[in-house]
């Protein structure tokens, strides 16, 4: 049975503008991968409504499971879980569930709950909370969408409360073999080790070291037996 | 006048298995805000035929500029040129020009310019090509996307190689001021401020250091000295 399917939807001017280099990409990617979940697609926006409202619909209609990182702090350019909201047609306002988490959690630290935390509490109808053991303003899912936040600490936390109440597939996993020569030279009998081996997903990435061209051949799958006979191949092709 | 739009496509299974952290997304959202062109959404697809074709076709629609990488070597796993041809429906094949340039660089270093590598030199009817001064096979352009490599030294040097052909706008300006405050106290005068200052854009990126709260604000628009401005006033309201 093929694995679940999934897309990420990373949500902010800051990424789009080259200020900050997205981690949470790199890092949910490496952790479906383990889960035997698919990441086939990943789009980037920024803090603009219409186009999260879109993105979040079409993702969400053609994936199993989409993850969102970004927009949900206390601050006038946090507005996802208003766009989560209008993309499902639910009303959206300060819940009390969201908001005796975040009341507690300041009273403990001596801190006004004022409005602008209060946002933080705004939690669409019929959504589930998503637990943040870093900084207790949570996340939410609703219906096959996960909204968690964009720094990389707390993103990674929601992560985790979230992927054990995922069913995954079998984990994808890998063997890397490096060999030097130009990508030129092995391509030829590249192709062929891919069609005997079509059942795994077979890849080159070409370096250049030292003036010395090489390149690391990755062969992904879910089957560890296929994977062995593959690399044992391809390694008899250029020995 | 507003900024030129554009869009990315990031092609490869590298990036969404978690292998690699993708860096060409965070180095063209940087030339282009300097360039004065509105890098609007990034998508990342894998190496899925009629995955890269639809967003093609989507992203060239909806944005002035469209630039992909990744996709464009000699290996089987390389079909981002015979995408791209299909998305505009132009005939594509092994092109003179680009094998010219080709069959000149094995010549000199004495390798042979064998079938896998003139896979590099399939580029589509119509397309113009792009300079690689780093591994000699050139990207092209066809129509308003820009087709590069995936290797982040010959990306770079790609877009350098494009950069100064397109017409941009006014750089995207922006200065950053540091709160030691919690976003929570933040928000409510930050948002009086965004109001305020409704022609820029201000985003407030939290982070926590030694247990301490605090955020950068950033204040982006192509007028600096409407950001000179609300920076004062950002920096008079937290004093």
């Amino acid at each position: 049975m093929a694995n679940p399917t999934a897309a990420m939807l990373v949500i902010g001017d800051e990424i789009l503008s080259g200020r900050t280099r997205d981690a949470n990409m790199y890092f949910l990617a490496g952790e479906l991968t383990k889960h035997g979940i698919d990441l086939t697609e990943v789009r980037v926006v920024s803090d603009n409504a219409p186009a999260i409202v879109a993105a979040v619909k079409q993702l969400s209609d053609a994936y199993e499971h989409v993850f969102t990182s970004g927009g949900i702090g206390p601050t006038h350019d946090d507005i996802t879980a208003d766009c989560i909201a209008e993309a499902f047609g639910k009303h959206i306002d300060v819940r009390a569930d969201a908001a005796a988490l975040l009341q507690a959690h300041y009273d403990n630290s001596g801190q006004e709950f004022n409005d602008a935390r209060k946002r933080m509490a705004r939690i669409p109808d019929d959504a589930t909370l998503i637990d943040n053991p870093v900084s207790v303003a949570p996340g939410f899912r609703l219906e096959n969408v996960y909204v968690m936040a964009g720094v990389p600490s707390v993103f990674q936390a929601m992560v985790a409360s979230v992927l054990p109440t995922l069913i995954g597939g079998a984990p994808l996993l890998s063997q890397t073999l490096r060999i030097e020569r130009g990508e030129g030279d092995i391509a030829g009998p590249l192709a062929g080790l891919a069609e005997e081996f079509s059942d795994l997903s077979i890849g080159s990435y070409p370096y250049q070291r030292n003036g010395a061209y090489g390149s690391n051949i990755v062969i992904r799958g879910t089957d560890g037996a296929r994977i062995d006979a593959a690399i044992t191949k391809l390694s008899g092709l250029f020995s």
